[in-house]
């Protein structure tokens, strides 16, 4: 028998249509598909009459699959002939772990593929936020919050000194820490933002500062996953300047 | 007469493929185009019949239509009544001077839309290199290596000494220089990378390491616009190790 392929998939960031052409094309032809809790379930519609559908992802109470269980399906799938699609939200290759899947997969000399996705920083876009403004700044750094033994991420004390948008990925739970590095580095009036829940119907953005964000989280709604912004850019949002001055800051 | 309104839209990095579903749909309804130089001109064919395309880029050899000139055709075009889409190559809120555009139509009272994009950042994941890796990294820092003023960004200070992935735009001409700064912090043997021409058929990927990958780019034919990779991610590549003991590296 003819050993299939694997294709990881970006799904981006929720919104159905924020998948790419290129991302349905490879749904289209899947014979299998292994999809996280995260993952939009209407893109499964793009798939053809006999596409297994395979959840792995996490539900609230219940285990996620483990990843090496995971790595086993699409090789099992693979060395069985199918064209296994990996859908993943956002990008597979910006903290989803594609790249030890792809890895995996090669062992067993099976072939792979990447179609890149909308991560979610680009959220910031989608909420009227740009990520960069000429005169504001030069560059922003993508933080994934906890290490996997479960510390805060080194790379928070230098991008706090940095003058570099920072957008900080899983870190809801622990906004207070995160934020404290900021106001430690002198920057408690630097603009500051979540966005819970990605492109999804039920999204939101929470616009403030350094020295206020992790009080507005408590006492707001605002559920992981999330993402919190730093930086100089968050106070170009529409709605900014207005709320600053209502809460009395400006 | 009613105002038009205006929808900045990503049209990814090249690849036709790689723009999203919200993006054709905006193409699909506009009435008037405003499209970069480095956008693929096959995503024009999404307009509908008796759309206007107006390029506004840059080509070699003629100057770009200054900013201030997109700026003032957006919202003549919008004023009389026109669904404008301005179509920016990446992401348009990630070093594309998009808000900057929304900014000014605000002013007339035009309303906006935001569609984001794959950035050129993604480019890493179309070429097999993962921007981040479990166990390797846990951030990445995308920095525009020139100022506004010529100047290379003060951001590239801190992140030559940044654990992070760092990913450096628009920066091919001055690569020396920009190494440099890694080559000083101790990061010569730190792998390193170029990506020319994006998603494009002719685009090129050029493995290497801080100390040697500036003179690689000297004496290949490697063209703007690129984008610079340093971080140990690079060296996940499959053909790193392989052409690292090659060249007596490994």
């Amino acid at each position: 028998m003819q050993k299939g392929k694997l294709t990881l998939v970006g799904a981006g960031p929720g919104d159905p249509d924020l998948i790419t052409l290129k991302a349905i094309k490879a749904l289209e032809r899947a014979d299998v598909i292994l999809y996280d809790a995260l993952v939009n379930p209407d893109l499964l519609h793009y798939a053809k009459d006999g596409a297994k559908h395979v959840f792995v992802g996490k539900r609230c109470g219940k285990h996620s699959v483990p990843q090496e269980e995971i790595n086993e399906l699409i090789v099992k799938y693979a060395l069985e002939g199918n064209d296994v699609v990996r859908l993943k939200c956002g990008d597979p290759f910006i903290f989803a772990r594609g790249k030890e899947e792809i890895e995996y997969a090669e062992n067993f000399g099976i072939k792979s593929e990447i179609v890149v996705g909308i991560s979610s920083i680009n959220l910031l876009g989608h909420y009227n936020i740009p990520i960069t403004r000429r005169g504001i700044n030069e560059s922003f750094w993508v933080i994934t919050a906890v290490t996997k033994e479960k510390k805060l991420s080194k790379d928070l004390d230098l991008a706090a000194q940095s003058n570099a948008t920072c957008i900080i990925l899983m870190g809801l739970r622990r906004i207070e820490e995160i934020l404290a590095k900021f106001n430690e580095a002198g920057k408690a009036n630097v603009s500051a933002a979540v966005i819970s829940k990605g492109s999804h119907d039920d999204g939101k953005l929470l616009l403030g500062n350094v020295g206020n964000l992790a009080e507005k989280v408590e006492s707001s709604d605002v559920k992981a996953p999330a993402i919190i912004v730093v930086g100089d850019v968050v106070s170009t949002h529409p709605d900014f300047a207005k709320l600053m001055k209502e809460e009395g800051y400006l």
